[in-house]
């Protein structure tokens, strides 16, 4: 029987989603190791978990997705409930539903919804800032909203992935790119909507909107970068504290 | 000189407020060390650094109060800054102003305002798990906002401290508490304004607003607390990271 999971984590101590093996046989801790091995204990079995994206080093995820084959007979209603209760207080699996048997987290994911939070506010965030991006100096939300409906469609973004996609094609297609005033809090969200996205393609996205943003660059830039794809030319890669993955449709 | 200063903190990675001297010669992190050394480096002078709430280890402030003498030519708009860009992330100096030489942190307290943030929900707070309580059975919001008003007036809160308190009275005046629902989330925050409190007293009235909101108790019950102490009867001591020290008025 093939399940579908949903799981939320705070990425903060994690080194990301994908599991390692290391030659000291000390392998860091991620989310894939940790909800892995969870599934055996509680169904007793060895388990293969396969995750629909692989979120870097402290990336967090609300509704992250995997996969995984399983004979048991816990109740598919309770089943989320007893991997959770065992689960350290960082991560949790939030549903879990039987799939069909050609279900495959990786390839069937159609379109996934991600959010960059940057905190605009000359003073800190203290208590959120291992899930912000702090920005103390101005922003113009205006320009930024502009910049961003410019990467809506279907595109080449390899001036917006870092080195080590590994991906044949670079073209995307971006549904959705907004930016969300947060009402009562300094903060400020980028809303990015896709079929898919390159290595680190949210995070550069970010670095370039804040570009516009604080006023180094016009918004036409984002037609440059294209039309003319070059990493050289896009913004940094924005620190990945900032960055959510909300959802992934299938 | 005498100077107010303004702090918020997150108290997660601190044991506490007050400064503590051990045998070893190896204090544990405080606020208020933290904060006094750099004082110190950004003055080029020995300070002391007087804090008007004692908080516990993992709570958070947004208005802690402090005073301290000093002579420097650094002007006064420019302080809080010299002294917060010295600071780690976790802390920050919010404002700097100057005090009456007789201003006392302290003594000087008048009102000062606490809040309590419980999660209630099912799923787990992940990102906010260092800033909120998990209450993840039902609670009635308006059943502990009726209990939550019984508190306010001028009583015995000998039944809501926990002993090592050493203060010669019991008697606080409460001018308000209320529970406020958090829009668009499973957020419910307890506020809590008084003349002063006693050790743990709003983590107890925490717990024991939540004993009433959970259906164990009847809202009277906060009246016979008031009217016969005991702190057998109340409460449990809530963890301390749902606690946030809001403001201080003089």
């Amino acid at each position: 029987m093939r399940y579908k999971l949903t799981i939320a984590y705070d990425g903060s101590n994690f080194h990301g989603w994908q599991e390692q093996c290391t030659p000291d046989g000390n392998p860091p801790r991620t989310v894939q190791q940790v909800v892995r091995t969870t599934c055996q204990q509680v169904l007793g079995q060895p388990v293969e978990l396969v995750g629909a994206s692989r979120t870097d080093t402290g990336v967090h995820a609300l509704g992250q997705v995997a996969h995984l084959d399983a004979e048991t007979s816990i109740p598919i209603e309770r089943m989320a409930m007893a991997i959770t209760s065992r689960l350290p207080d960082d991560v949790e699996v939030r549903h879990v539903e039987p799939a069909p048997p050609d279900f495959d987290a990786i390839s069937g994911a159609k379109r996934k919804q991600y959010r960059y939070r940057i905190w605009a506010d000359a003073h800190r965030p203290l208590q959120l800032r291992h899930c912000v991006y702090h920005c103390w100096v101005p922003i113009d939300v205006r320009k930024m909203n502009d910049a961003a409906m410019r990467l809506v469609g279907e595109h080449d973004f390899a001036g917006f992935a870092n080195a080590g996609h590994g991906r044949t094609t670079t073209v995307r297609t971006i549904y959705d790119c907004h930016i969300e005033d947060v009402p009562h809090s300094p903060e400020v969200h980028i809303v990015v909507q896709g079929n898919g996205f390159l290595y680190n393609m949210v995070r550069i996205i970010a670095g370039t909107l804040i570009e516009v943003a604080r006023g180094h660059k016009h918004s036409k830039y984002i037609d440059e970068l294209l039309a003319e794809p070059d990493r050289q030319q896009s913004g940094p890669t924005m620190p990945p504290q900032g960055l959510v993955l909300e959802w992934i449709r299938y």
